[in-house]
């Protein structure tokens, strides 16, 4: 397909739906539809109320939402504010065109227009395929870190 | 030592070169000094300025700092708004002697008045000390994810 018909713009409050429907759909391929217990509007009210903690981009072909990529500041008391990719989602049937790429690139120009000291992220240590895209870049990986996590 | 001598409270502004200097002793005993690229006025403006990115826990001894909690606003997709517990330090003098609880039940509890799904932090592999500090608590222990980074 024709890479000029994909649009890359900044998500409005109206994508929320639709981006709400890709984050599932990445939940399921890594084996946990059943972990996504975010509410709808605490998400809508996150990103777009009066004090929003996300910010993401959006993939859009004819209108329609076809990939995400959304980010939070993050505080490192070494780096200072970074850029952290939450999610970078291309929906399934829209892969191999680029357009993980097209996300991936325009995030990278924004932490730079943004003066964050460099972008962070974190990849499934099974997810090949994620790891082989994302080592097209001039990326670090380091596995030494164990994630901890206390739901409340 | 007597504990009702230890004061937590919220950081100041004022408190930051004593934080600065904590979090300096924290790279060098991850064998990272060289990796700590923060400008101290870079550090006050995200804590302290018309955007603030982090907020901080001070544990007090005799008008001290002798240990911190820096968090940050994470945003999951999954899990809604969580604390991000960036720092957790106390200085090496003053271990053992449960400052460290005292500052992570403090967390705990802005985290459940805050309203937050949870809190997420990171651990060496290695850390052993650590690690067995943290698994006193309810936490969940994910060493599958691996960490990336560009810097910019």
């Amino acid at each position: 397909m024709d890479n000029s018909k994909i649009l890359i713009r900044v998500a409005e409050e109206k994508d929320c739906p639709a981006m709400m429907t890709l984050i599932q759909e990445l939940a399921a391929y890594e084996r946990a539809a059943h972990e996504v217990t975010v509410t709808f509007p605490h998400f809508v009210e996150s990103g777009f109320g009066e004090h929003p903690v996300w910010w993401s981009l959006v993939a859009e072909v004819d209108g329609k939402i076809v990939g995400i990529a959304l980010y939070y500041i993050r505080y490192s008391t070494w780096k200072g504010q970074r850029l952290y990719l939450e999610d970078i989602i291309v929906s399934e049937q829209w892969r191999r065109h680029g357009i993980g790429s097209m996300l991936m690139d325009e995030i990278i120009r924004i932490a730079r227009e943004k003066k964050f000291s460099g972008i962070m992220w974190q990849v499934l240590d099974w997810n090949q395929s994620a790891i082989d895209f994302y080592a097209k870049y001039k990326v670090s990986f380091d596995p030494e870190w164990i994630n901890c996590h206390m739901d409340l």
